[in-house]
């Protein structure tokens, strides 16, 4: 497995394999793998014959007084596991390798990243977009596989995608799950075993949702309601920062669920800020 | 020669020819081809076993009030001069067919993209990056050829690929001139016989700092002053926009021509908005 960080060397492995007509995957990540993170490389695996893992905390899509400084950094225990998941190339950049002490050029997507995680953390999918094209034009890759459990961050990259004409196919992976229910991230390692107990609310609203949805329940403050109510019982730690009910494709609010609806959920416990999400489809609905 | 003017067509053909491991050289213009366009082509002849241009009129890069509607649109002559000068495909799309209706990403260039042209001229810097990169993912060139005649598009375009690591060589091409000095541009043709006969004011004035600067005048004052005195001498009819004389590098305002300087002016006739620009590079300076 190569480990690889510099730009352009990396950027020069790609283009060279893409010359040899290799199918490139890439899994891009902030590294701090976790099993989420290995369902997506096996799909990288299954799907290409060059697999690149992308290592890098991201500044720009920090805010100031976000976890930038404490995220979890684990260099070592993350090669190994690219190494024993197959993995063809590891990057790992600095942040001076990344940007330029003068780099003034930034991807914005104005439209799908502005309520949700937007609205909470501005800037941050500037950021985020700003690191995948850069990412992508190192990479070279046919197909990137980005995690369901980010939702509006898979949306924003599709568009990304579709509007700048990047020649990447965007592959969804569906969120891997500890035993009870919470969604793998590297963030949950920030939580007290207090925390982590209540952490299961997340889960469990949005399993309230589904279950209310499916006894026929179509109005969304009534789902936003049951959706508060689960999470104020099982995690008195937690504030919630949005319990919203978006258009799937427009993540526009929506008042009844008429159409593939995204729930998305937000909350801070004290030590750290967690999302999750599902979505509702429907039967006959217009899409 | 290749008539695409579909987006996903342009990028199968752009693809096959990289499989093929063909070296692709895109010139991307708004069409209204002249001379100043057609060395553009020569050079990327000379360069590349693939030549693209582009021929689109980018909304995104004009202004409310500006000649979006009127700029010069005349495909057939285009075509016939782009096969005429060996050029492998013209990509000619519609607005429609490179921007969906709910198209949200722009590439914003935020430091050089601040002064001169993108200060009179607010969101034009930000349609020609984010339309320059759906071209070179559209057309994926090893080489793209701009006009050192926009000199400040040309510093903004080298900034934009270097932030986001585009595999893409920019070569600049020498501003092709009138025999009267006039450079050429497509908008020269909006000129009354009168401000036609004026506009050579630009070339001279800039003719004028040369003679200055090399008579040993180094203060950016004097400089701008003898330009804009041969500007109200030759063209009466125009009106200043700008004259700057700026960093070549990071296109700062200088006092002191003390390091290579830009030199950019930019004029109002009645019917048309011209600019030229030349750079003055002192003998042993700091670059």
């Amino acid at each position: 497995m190569l480990v690889i960080s510099d730009s352009a060397e990396m950027q020069r492995q790609a283009l060279a394999w893409r010359a040899e007509g290799r199918r490139i995957a890439v899994v891009p990540t902030m590294g701090a793998l976790h099993e989420g993170h290995r369902s997506l490389i096996r799909i990288a695996r299954a799907r290409a014959e060059r697999v690149i893992v992308t290592l890098f905390v991201n500044p720009t899509q920090f805010g100031p007084g976000e976890d930038f400084d404490r995220y979890p950094r684990c260099f070592e225990r993350d090669r190994a596991m690219c190494e024993a998941d197959g993995v063809d190339a590891v990057f790992a950049p600095s942040v001076a390798a990344m940007y330029a002490p003068d780099h003034s050029t930034w991807v914005e997507e104005t439209t799908l990243s502005r309520g949700l995680c937007g609205a909470s953390r501005p800037g941050h999918f500037r950021g985020v977009a700003t690191v995948v094209v850069k990412l992508f034009m190192l990479t070279q890759p046919h197909l990137a596989v980005f995690g369901e459990k980010d939702a509006q961050q898979l949306r924003v990259v599709r568009r990304v995608v579709r509007d700048l004409n990047l020649p990447v196919e965007i592959v969804a992976a569906p969120t891997v799950r500890e035993a009870d229910g919470l969604a793998m991230s590297s963030r949950n390692a920030y939580l007290t075993p207090n925390e982590r107990r209540q952490a299961v609310a997340l889960r469990r609203a949005l399993d309230e949702a589904e279950r209310r949805f499916a006894a026929g329940e179509r109005e969304a403050a009534a789902l936003r309601e049951a959706i508060a109510a689960m999470i104020r019982r099982l995690a008195p730690a937690a504030t919630p920062d949005y319990i919203e009910i978006v258009d799937d494709e427009t993540l526009e609010p929506i008042d009844t669920v008429d159409r593939p609806a995204l729930v998305a959920i937000a909350v801070r416990f004290p030590s750290a800020r967690l999302i999750d999400n599902t979505v509702l489809r429907p039967a006959g609905g217009a899409r």
